[in-house]
């Protein structure tokens, strides 16, 4: 009998979102800003997306940490917080450190059978960091950064690059991830999409058709063997 | 005596956020939806821009009235509210009859001997119906659709559109907006750009640099003849 998902050769993950918490982030938030830390890092999110949607569509491109800077302060801004140097730093540089969700490690050991990589739109340093910081630099076969092509999710050469670099055909890919855009992107652009809803939110109306709706990536690994 | 802004040759205007009002139709919603009108109304606005960025970074291009109405079908679905079909159709009309702001007549009565235009996300029969339902169809020389380039604002090629069309160079186009992103597009761009901050919000952190900032459209004409 052959697997509903016997044709994917590789798994490769969203980070921020997925296999990261960026909300994780909101007791640092709260610690600076007593009272604000949830709408700040609710903001931060949103307008750290926004700004890499705009920037692509403008045709410009700046680093993810550029951009993570940048929508900290407008969210500092727009919440009417002061945001010093220090603590612009002290707060950006909590995205070394976000936490794994729970489900994250167990399901990279349990898939550890498959080929594993990472495709997100943070830096290369970023991404280093983030890996190494959580101990799971051993648990993934690459890393990859849209840095490599200089345009963010959903843009199809985002995902090219995963396949260029595994040298695999789209559909062999499983691509795993808890943001709705990057569900929508990857699966429109041809990539076997698994859809983490971590949310409990609808799927965007945006055509896209994940393989799989999932609510923990634990769940994966015994789809993947079924 | 040469005023700051006698390059100027022509003003384009965006119209969702900036001439009409897209929170005017909050009363629609909160009839069909008696207490959830605001969040409605607030979360398709937000969804249906995201959405206009999303297809484009991927290359696919729909009209407003589509990516309008899945902004709708996904807002509700988010809110927990059941859209039917009928009540689909009835607020989607609305977007045919957004009241202008308050300012907005006035304002253009006082610029009346400019070269007035409109350069919108609409499509053509939305900014159409829109002008017209508001008596404003003799006001503007022009109404461009970014439907004509199939792609979005803040593309690059939403702006050329209008120098295009009314052959001029972007700084001898004033472009007005009240939405933080037309106006970082616009200005990166090259248009001379008046940032209409109807809301008090900062402009975003993307290096968008305004000619000028207004808080109503009626200080446009006080600036351009001074």
């Amino acid at each position: 009998m052959t697997s509903r998902f016997g044709h994917i050769k590789a798994l490769a993950f969203d980070a921020y979102g997925t296999l990261f918490d960026t909300h994780s982030i909101v007791a640092a938030c709260e610690a600076n800003f007593p009272g604000k830390g949830d709408a700040l890092s609710r903001l931060w999110r949103s307008k750290q997306l926004e700004y890499t949607w705009l920037l692509s569509l403008m045709g410009k491109y700046e680093d993810f940490w550029s951009v993570t800077a940048r929508a900290l302060r407008f969210s500092c801004g727009a919440l009417g917080l002061k945001l010093t140097g220090t603590t612009e730093m002290a707060l950006l540089a909590g995205y070394y450190r976000l936490e794994p969700f729970p489900d994250t490690r167990p399901a990279l050991q349990a898939l550890s059978n498959y080929r594993l990589a990472i495709l997100s739109n943070g830096s290369p340093a970023m991404l280093h960091a983030l890996v190494a910081n959580a101990g799971l630099g051993s648990a993934f076969e690459k890393v990859f950064s849209v840095d490599a092509v200089k345009v963010y999710k959903p843009s199809p050469k985002a995902y090219q690059l995963t396949c260029d670099r595994l040298s695999l055909e789209p559909p062999q890919i499983g691509f795993v991830s808890g943001n709705s855009f990057d569900v929508t992107g990857a699966s429109r652009f041809g990539l076997t999409t698994f859809w983490c809803d971590r949310n409990g939110l609808p799927l965007d109306e945006l055509d896209a058709q994940p393989a799989l709706r999932i609510t923990s990536l634990e769940e994966l690994a015994k789809a993947l063997s079924g």
